[in-house]
């Protein structure tokens, strides 16, 4: 697995668990709302995650959009449709979002490789 | 129908229209983009436009919500559908999306009366 | 009680009540979350309220701006202190907040009227 | 003189006087750096004021917007040009401008009448 | 002393006293109200670089959260307040937030050791 | 050449063309309206430019802060001009903004060198 995959989900993991290991409720209460918003529901969780995708985009998020092309990639979004969704972003949020499609593109490069 | 809708609708025309009337290139490209770019591809224009609502949400524009929450109603998506996109936008976005909240609901509660 | 306080006042409970008439989980334990993170704790509220008035400020969300304003006159905050609120304000977030600060005086003058 | 310039400049001018009528020291002197900034220097006034408006509008600023499209008018800024200046915005900010872009053309066409 | 923190500091001063050499007033000037704005007032400094930090957060800053959470720390703020003020970031800003969480309560942990 | 501007430039250029081996026509057109909208018009490329570059900061995108920085750089836009801009955007978007003037002025550094 490509370093900027493995190292991302680690940093992600290991801080994350040190930020859980609290009493503070509002904290647990809101990263369990975190993982809750994007399961099957009326909509499916692929339609989430896309959505998901896009509004990191727009607020411009790299680790949020890391973690969201990843979460699309294991749904089994192809590559046209990736491209739709950046475009949307790119429309949507202009051109100030090209470095993070960019990193994007590149994160997406290394799941796909 | 609702003074709201109407209003907006027609506002957003008129104005349009004015901004169009003008031989500057970028701008006519621009908004031929911002058409194209929701039209059916790999993605559906329903699966596009509810992309567009979570966009305009987390970056709260309210005329860019009520705009997608109109073609979101037009490509039938419900009301749970629409609670659970808004779902995505509050989580992603914040407490400071409420009062954009309070008024696509609003809007979208004309739009289905 | 001033129109643009009452008015605010009454829309506001309106939508989230009709928010809030819903079965979407999500939606309501983020409104709940909303709520607790601001009671006293090993903060009090009152410092809470002045974070909440602050990050709305920069945001530049009107709304909350009011809603927090209105909180923090109830927790007894006097003109002094909203005064240095808002220099912290406009200086973290720069002149694109002064016309938000303009409605926020405006909005504490009402309610100290 | 139009309603929308009128009201725009009352408004402002008058909340202006009541935030400035304080001992608070950040707030004053930031006003006076909020006027100074713009002044004739290395760069002319007219190419400040060009640069405050494309900054409001990426930055989504109703008012903040008016505001430098008044004064880049009273600097002699043409049509063709304000054009150009609405299109770096438009490509930078992407499409969520387009609704200010609206209201900005609307306030320049009152100014030119 | 952690690489995290003297790195972080060692660049801020080297740049800060880079950008200061120079002659532009509305620069000097600008730098001087972000001393002042935190001194001792009707508020005092604690609650001020709390609200820094607030605000830091929901605009998504990692090097002016990593400031004020120095001077939250050196301030004697503790591990549960330092808690309630990430909530309060967290649910004014969202789950975009929670990557510059991560990164806040690493170097908050580095400050600690 | 220094390290941070050669850096810059290639992973720019490399991640640039693997975006547009691509066949979705949105992309493609927006790179180049991209292009387009800081050509030669009612308003030179080097006003253009300095609009691209105060927008750039303001929305706090270092990577297209350092684009601009070195097209401005091209244009022949000398160090107090750059101040001038500078402060302009620090007026407007406040103190948020003082890290990426910080990483600003270490790239035009490395650029004059």
């Amino acid at each position: 697995m490509s370093d900027i995959i493995s190292d991302f989900n680690a940093h992600r993991q290991r801080m994350n668990e040190r930020i859980l290991d609290t009493d503070n409720i509002v904290i647990k209460r809101f990263f369990n709302l975190d993982t809750n918003v994007y399961q099957d529901g009326a909509l499916d969780k692929r339609t989430k995650e896309m959505m998901g995708l896009v509004a990191s985009m727009v607020l411009r998020c790299d680790d949020c959009i890391r973690y969201h092309v990843q979460e699309c990639h294991r749904s089994g979004i192809g590559r046209e449709e990736f491209e739709e969704i950046f475009g949307v972003a790119l429309v949507v949020g202009g051109s100030i979002i090209i470095p993070h499609l960019r990193r994007a593109v590149e994160f997406l490069d290394a799941l796909s490789s």
